[in-house]
């Protein structure tokens, strides 16, 4: 059985394809290594500028341009324009998408109002907007071919996720956790743009398409009414488990893998039980959504530690035998890797030493806590109670990692992460549900991991297999972009002060620097046009990192704790919207 | 007599100190010309960019940074904020002005929200704002030392235009000529915010500050009531002749230049007479304002002709005599050479060929029609009458230049003059006057120059001697950008497109483009720090040119006129606010 027959084709081929970057997420593994050479550690220290384009739009600009033949596809945050440039001809735009959308969507967006950008394959550019209507445009005229809404803003249900085009389908997810939304992953039709299945995080097993006895929990099937169980009353309704974060597939097995985000609210008191499915990875068949596989990594959820980063797909030798992992850098600071054709558990270890919350994960398989963090009571903001400030959690909210992706280079079997190293002081206070308000009920403050080395942030590489930091670069904030690994030897990064970075893949050694116009929440990228590499990112200050600058708050406790924090931005970039393109000297 | 002690001393010093920046002209002769030669002819091909800093504004970017010692001056559009950047640090924010200033200014501001910079002298930065609040800022700190309020913008009084420290005073222009503005120069005492004096640009003598006997127009006293007897009745107080172009400073002849706009409103019919002293250059003493020569370039305007583009003085070679010269390229279309000391015009010739509305200027000191501009009756829109379209007129309103200024090289004793190469078709219609609101009374179209290259511009070297192009670079938008000339024998300019672009100053050869973020509508400067050459623009589509996309318009003959000719912008760049600097490689 061939795994290209199966997968979409477009999307194979331009993946494998170097000179081409089709997917958000580079390639259906999310490994976000490319293949391109030309830069390479000798000689990136000589990179330059090549051109630059501004979007037109400020606020924080999250992931990055595809790349499809002689066309690159741009993107903004809200209201999502996507600009088709010409790479024959300097970046003249050859269509543009300006989608009129509601401004009232942007109050019930969390975290600002990013998008992660759209996908490619068969001739289209798939987005999902963030008043939820997911449109499918000519690639080589920005002309609507299709367009379906996925949620209701009005109930708090936005999105910012880019889109996963599997086979003849395209899987989008959403947005809500914050506002009491039960979330769901959902398959439209490519060609047509009808609903085909839909898979909640919570419920009813017919919602949440398990099947009772072939849907397996670390080895075990996970019986009746997995989710039902776990939920005091209807609560599950308004169980949040949103799933606005990276999708992955593998088209050998046949699954999608993506992780759902923390049940609402952020009081734990209010929502007694597992919560489960929040927090949890999913594996599905992409033909009809049953999950084969999950596994639940932080049950009941007291930090708001949503589980929804990307799932890095790899093949390598563990205990001496070749295996399908799937690596995972929760918001929750342990770095998991899993047998991603059966979800058994292989490491879950720390990727930041700070991380005190847990002492970590039972790996007894024969324990009945097995696959369970194991919850320091001093930091249990359920244990402290409501109205009681829980101080010095670490991480912060916002996790040792939020959504900026990791990349793998299989040349040093490394993962280089982009983390956070920030703490919390968490109070819980009680809430009520009204539908399309805040279900947040929590007071947060945020701050650098103290007795540290003072920065909000690491760049670090990890080694999957055994668990542990192979180095780390200590950041002055967190490092909220995406990583880029190459052939070259290079891994690239952005920093929340506008450079663009580029170390050396094996040594971290620093090799090149560059100050982008505005800070960089943005994912790198590579592509290669007429024989020549380009290296590309966006900037644009904004996510939750960069709120207070993006929506102009100062009240430290704002933006759901992380003004505060990271106030100190203001004194490096203001608010922006630009790609800037690098390439060596001709 | 030396001119430093009457010049302002911090001025002085620092604008012939290469390594700074200190005025948005350069220096108070408005040359653009630059003493570094580091970036020369034979490296200008190896320019890279340095770093970039996004403004956090969107729309028109005019003017430019300034750089005093170690700090660099980043300003924007409306609202206006100013950035002190730690050119030791890489242009960390040492302090940030943002002012509160009413939205409802910008529907007054004609020709989008653009502003063309604060200057330096004394430990203050000078800016004066969209809603003419001028403020002194504390250089070091961004604290605000006073600020005076110079206008009203809801009789339609704004302000685009940077400001001239000069001496112990701070002169200050007025927009307004769209909105029957009496517009006006005002000096304020530098150190504490008072007003020092007011010239009207038209009015009783003593508020124009005209002396009947001893203030000159070409060599003749323009005698009592000089600009009343021009006006029918009283509408010299709504008649226009706004002063937001660009002032210089002569500190040997100790006299200000500047020139004022055209007469309220654009329906000539409305208003009989020379309408002076509008679209006059004008010569003033700094200390009480009074007027030593003026000169009225186009007499009763009918094309919007507005006559405040810069002065550049120079000294140079007339008739086998050392002159102090003034050149001025005026948006009718005339390149001006006149002996800034008393007024004598020596040169008024077409800086390109297809102006059309006149013959030229009556250069006979004993004709009678001495001075004025021969009209052509085909392009006379008052002759054709009100609602009649008077077509094929070039230049088009906006000018063979418009407020992009000109960089003057002593090296060579060329001017380099940004131009427009666009025709119009005019129709004027009947008007009557509300304050605040818009007293236009013309509907524009604007288009290429038929019958030439196609493109809307030209940048073109110019002998102000002999009044002859010496070569002409023909470009698809008008330039309207500031040019930059260099002991380098380079000269730099940007393109609407978004290009910076690096000439041979001798040739016109082009050695290096480089595709900027956004269209660029800011001046070229350069500046030197530890010993480094740097050059640096704005980037951000707007101005009058750029109106479509700045404002959002689509209706051709909306924005003035401008929004159907600049149509074709939308394909080559979106909206911007950005910083970019450039070195050569270390
Ligand atoms: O639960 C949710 O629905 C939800 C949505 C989003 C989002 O859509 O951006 C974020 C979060 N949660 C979240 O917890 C979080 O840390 C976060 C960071 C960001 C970002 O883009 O910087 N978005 C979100
Ligand atoms: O008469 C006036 O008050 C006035 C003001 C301005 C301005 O303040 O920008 C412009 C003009 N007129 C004008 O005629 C014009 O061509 C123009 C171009 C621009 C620009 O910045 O691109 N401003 C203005």
């Amino acid at each position: 059985m061939s795994g290209a027959a199966l997968a979409n084709d477009s999307v194979m081929s331009l993946q494998s394809n170097p000179n081409d970057w089709v997917l958000q997420t580079g390639d259906y593994a999310n490994t976000r290594y490319s293949k391109l050479s030309q830069i390479n550690r000798d000689n990136v220290g000589d990179l330059q500028v090549a051109w630059s384009f501004s979007t037109g739009v400020l606020r924080g600009h999250e992931g990055g341009p595809l790349v499809v033949g002689d066309i690159m596809y741009v993107h903004t945050p809200f209201p999502n324009k996507v600009y088709a440039l010409d790479l024959n001809a300097d970046g003249r735009i050859i269509w543009k998408y300006e989608p009129k959308q509601d401004p009232d969507v942007i109050p019930v967006m969390c975290c600002d109002t990013v998008n992660r950008g759209p996908a490619y394959a068969n001739g289209m550019i798939f987005l999902h907007q963030a008043d939820t209507t997911v449109v499918a445009l000519d690639a080589k005229t920005g002309a609507v071919k299709w367009s379906v809404v996925n949620g209701d803003p009005s109930k708090g249900e936005t999105n910012t996720a880019t889109v996963l085009p599997v086979k003849d389908k395209v899987l989008v997810g959403i947005s809500g956790g914050e506002f009491g939304v039960q979330s769901h992953m959902t398959a439209y039709d490519m060609e047509t743009g009808e609903q085909v299945w839909r898979a909640y995080s919570m419920g009813p097993d017919d919602q949440i398409l398990f099947d009772p006895e072939n849907t397996m929990e670390l080895g075990k099937p996970v019986g009746a009414d997995s989710s039902l169980k776990t939920w005091e009353g209807d609560q599950w309704k308004i169980g949040g488990g949103a799933t606005w974060g990276w999708y992955s597939y593998d088209p050998e097995l046949d699954l999608v893998y993506y992780g759902t985000g923390n049940p609402s609210t952020w009081n734990p008191a209010q929502r007694p039980g597992d919560n489960k499915w929040s927090m949890t990875i999913m594996a599905r068949d992409p033909d009809d959504g049953m999950a084969k596989w999950v596994y639940q990594m932080t049950p009941h959820d007291e930090w708001d530690y949503d589980g929804v980063n990307e799932m890095i797909l790899t093949d390598q030798e563990f205990d001496g035998e070749m295996r399908p992992l799937l690596t995972h850098f929760d918001r929750n600071g342990l770095g998991y890797t899993l047998d991603r054709e059966t979800g058994e558990l292989l490491v879950a270890e720390k990727f930041d030493p700070v991380v005190n919350w847990t002492t970590g994960v039972d790996m007894d398989p024969n324990s009945e806590n097995y696959g369970r963090p194991e919850v320091v009571a001093q930091y249990s903001t359920e244990q402290n109670g409501e109205d009681v400030n829980s101080t010095g959690i670490c991480p912060a909210a916002l996790g040792t990692k939020d959504q900026q992706p990791a990349a793998y280079s299989p040349k040093t079997e490394l993962f280089y992460v982009p983390t956070n190293h920030v703490c919390m002081d968490y109070e819980p206070f009680r809430v009520s549900y009204t539908a399309g308000q805040p279900y947040v009920g929590a007071t947060l403050a945020m701050y650098p991991a103290p007795n540290s080395h003072g920065g909000m942030g690491n760049f670090i590489a990890w080694d999957n297999i055994n668990g542990e930091i192979v180095w780390s670069l200590p950041e002055e904030f967190s490092v909220w972009s995406g990583a880029l690994a190459t052939a070259g030897d290079v891994v690239f990064y952005g920093t929340l002060e506008g450079y663009l970075k580029a170390v050396d893949a094996t040594s971290g050694e620093e090799l090149y620097r560059f100050k982008t116009p505005s800070g960089i929440i943005g994912n790198v990228m590579t592509y290669s046009h007429r024989g020549k590499q380009y290296v590309a990112v966006y900037s644009g200050i904004g996510g939750w990192a960069g709120i207070g600058l993006a929506a102009g708050l100062v009240n430290p406790n704002d933006g759901l704790g992380a003004v505060g924090g990271y106030a100190g931005l203001s004194s490096y970039t203001a608010l922006g919207g630009q790609l800037t393109v690098f390439a060596l000297p001709d």
